[in-house]
């Protein structure tokens, strides 16, 4: 079948859907409505959409829209191997990381070979690192593994290793390694590291796909110099492996104990289910944990495939963006875990859609005459209330807001205090926000007035486990690429990353000394 | 002085400013500018606001309008003690806590001796700590603090650590005490540092002002119970310290080793300078190190009080968003700083502008017809450059942005790696973004196309020390106020936060378990 790219605002179904009456979610809102607009999304996790400024009538044309901008099929190229990122010309074979190959199309068996391959070597190695038999260079067991790398090389894999080291506390096991991060340029990110590992134990991961990241070889090379400079360690070769593609510099390097490959096509952003992820989570929990967390986010891929918009969460949960955005016109949204080992999540999603999807540029080159992506931020559930939900409460501008909670606590410690456990005042305080954000309060006094109307999203799961986790990590990631097909835009390239570096260049390559002003003030000049 | 209070669409000198051409940043930028649109705002810190849509025009409109709104004035009713937080009905003193009684005006020196008294006892209490004249239940050392505390209480104090734990490592010195934070009702959150920490040389200190707060009494009761089945600490109130106001139910409690005290005249989000911040950063780093702080942001207080906004840092600044966001029409600002100490910084401002400015209501009790506070989000440079800086270059809303940088590392361990230190190429990569945002690049692919215009502003510093973050720290606090006095809001309640307990409330009231759906339903019906 082939697929035709349309701009947003060219299609019949957009037109149809902005002449429709918004619905009034302080009507709609009922407890039946809670029950109904709902979707079992696999993994214990349903999506609940009852908060939603969504009718039938909205519904249906987001159906027509979703088929009039062909988002199944266009998933489904993705699936079998299309090129689908057009500007760079390349394939996107993220889902493959997790065993989605060829779905009704070709399958590039060669790269789906190559990721299995890959990743059956991380669970080895890491095994081979948790039984003791590669140790460090003085003779220590590993017990903590330092990743450095930086964007779609940190955020991910550290919400994730954050997401699930309290659920291997709860299962009566500690982490096989601990693990730490190093990501910015700024040196004192690395010298704050190394102030709190022992490098005699520490395996460092060095993440980076074209083996050219200017802030990962900086880092690197700092590490090298503080490790040799504060501890035993002379050969650093022994403590240091590699994450990078085949064609980089640094794959095959004698700087390394080993290397494990990725290739170009999975985008940084995309890369945590790759060895990107699986290097540092398998070192950390095991090649076990880690393939659960690909098995959930497998089966959050196979239901992405469904063509109703009511039984496919991450399809519906992107339509639901589009009408906020382009119809309702919201500027932001805000992701709010109620769970604390979620609190990295938020920086994770951020990267993931402002990055994929904060373009201008048709994928036909043509300049757009409609927003693409709002701008997303968010913190974990209750700290929150305590900060910034004033300002979407009874701020001016309506903020839609994606909630996520679980039943079950991660850790399973709690107590009862005054009647009740700390879960279940964590769940009562997001069923409350939910309720006041769309039903708002009636007051007199204008200072305790609550408009309500204010819309919002329900992931609700069982427990946040290696498989939850990553059916969450494949619902926002699905979501991101159907929202660009609505766009039309490409989701997977970033060429807006590109200036600042060329920039930063000249400013190296020039005479100023350390002051940004003097740099700035020649870069005018 | 008699001050009124009129809304920002009603003042000539807005309707002046709309009536303005908007200046061009590209066509404005040049090499002079970076050194004559530049404010010494103290301790070390330029405010540099070169890259700003802003002209000779524009800015005598702002003067104009900051005139009219009497900001100054404002201001000094503050210092004065006059009841500026109108709703509440209350003084607003949070500038007594470092030093600013009465300028021009009565002093309410009652209030100003109590903040010094209280800060005295707290750095009287750490030496005893560090000395080892206090010493934990079973004879430990204390080595260990553990803030329980959520918005406020934990927020700004958990930022200004981060931003100080770095900077004693490069005197020589490590912290006399490391802190933690427990603020989620999840109990994931204290599981997760009850598993970190040694008990039997931990302090935990709870700071509630109200003595009332769901979150962290039920977190104190959860850490009491953990603590007692991990560890040989049976009296745990040797190891608990209160920060509360004297009226609360934790005052004086036998629960507690000792109390210190805050007061209803000091905002949650503006605590961070009374015993709030106090406790645990004199703790970690000794009453000096705080004092320095405190100094600092008084430096910063004293400038604040400049009426011409072209000598004033924090007004200017206040003035310039109300351009962007009441005539350029940005609904977001990011907070950009790149040095990693800074970390949780952008967390801090977020809570301190959103909580205190998201309001719809002037203080007369009118609602607006004009927006207010923006969306508030960042993370540090370099990392935010690898993940969401492509929708500020490329996508389709303007977001006003907010750098903060230092010409030296805060550490001072750094390398030469292809010629330039990390210092070097972090500030470099910094110069290079506001430039990059400002002048955009022309580029015959449209997928390389840069629009520019992209308007920010620098804070410059030479190293990031405990008074140039007071100074910070006092810029955004004063920024934030002046803001509100413009818009004609109260800055200092939050009312929007009561909604959502008193919910809350109603479900714990209830029969349902855990389950969010089951309350929400039941809140529904």
């Amino acid at each position: 079948m082939e697929v035709k790219f349309n701009n947003l605002n060219n299609t019949d179904s957009f037109k149809k859907l902005a002449s429709l009456p918004v619905p009034d979610i302080k009507k709609i809102i009922t407890p039946e409505r809670v029950s109904s607009f709902s979707i079992k999304a696999g993994n214990g996790i349903d999506y609940n959409y009852s908060a939603k400024c969504a009718d039938t009538s909205v519904l249906e044309a987001l159906q027509m829209l979703s088929d009039e901008q062909q988002a199944i099929a266009k998933y489904k190229k993705v699936l079998s191997g299309e090129i689908m990122n057009k500007g760079e010309k390349r394939m996107v074979l993220h889902h493959y990381t997790r065993g989605a190959f060829g779905i009704d199309g070709r399958e590039v068996k060669e790269r789906g070979d190559f990721y299995k391959t890959e990743i059956k070597r991380v669970y080895d190695f890491a095994d081979k690192i948790h039984r003791g038999v590669i140790k460090g260079s003085t003779g220590a067991k590993f017990d903590t593994a330092v990743q450095i790398g930086i964007g779609g090389s940190d955020l991910g894999p550290r919400a994730l290793y954050i997401a699930l080291k309290g659920y291997m506390a709860s299962e009566g096991r500690t982490p096989f390694l601990y693990c730490d991060f190093i990501s910015n340029v700024d040196p004192d990110d690395a010298a704050d590291v190394i102030n709190r590992i022992n490098p005699e134990s520490t395996l460092f991961i060095l993440v980076s796909k074209s083996g050219t990241t200017q802030e990962t070889l900086a880092n690197s090379y700092l590490v090298k110099n503080l490790v040799k400079k504060f501890s035993p360690v002379t050969d650093i070769s022994r403590h240091m492996i590699a994450v990078t593609s085949k064609e980089s510099p640094m794959a095959s390097s004698p700087d390394f104990l080993d290397s494990f490959y990725i290739d170009d096509f999975i985008g940084g952003r995309y890369s945590s289910t790759s060895a990107v992820g699986g290097v540092a989570l398998s070192l950390a929990f095991g090649g076990e944990v880690f393939q659960d967390l690909l098995d959930g986010a497998h089966e959050s891929d196979m239901k992405a495939l469904e063509n109703d918009i009511t039984k496919n969460a991450s399809l519906l949960d992107a339509m639901l963006g589009i009408y906020e955005r382009n119809i309702l016109g919201h500027t932001a949204e805000a992701v709010l875990p109620y769970s604390q080992a979620l609190s990295r999540f938020p920086a994770h999603l951020q990267q993931l859609m402002m990055e994929s999807n904060g373009k201008s540029v048709s994928v036909n080159g043509d300049r757009l005459s409609y927003p693409t992506c709002p701008v997303i931020f968010g913190e974990p559930g209750t700290n929150g209330q305590h900060s910034f939900y004033q300002q979407l409460h009874q701020g001016t501008d309506i903020v839609p807001l994606k909630f996520i909670g679980f039943r079950r606590s991660q850790q399973l410690l709690d107590a009862q205090y005054e009647g009740s456990s700390c879960q279940k005042k964590l769940n009562a305080n997001l069923a409350a926000q939910i309720t006041a954000f769309a039903q708002g309060q009636n007051d007199e006094n204008p200072n305790k007035y609550f408009a309500g109307g204010r819309p919002s999203d329900l992931i609700a799961g069982e427990r946040l486990t290696p498989r939850s986790l990553g059916s969450l990590l494949a619902h926002y990631e699905n979501r991101t690429m159907f929202q660009g097909f609505i766009w039309n835009i490409n989701s997977f390239d970033q060429e807006g990353v590109q200036l600042g570096k060329k920039l930063a260049g000249k400013v190296l390559g020039g005479n100023s000394g350390n002051s940004v002003l003097d740099a700035y003030s020649a870069l005018l000049a």
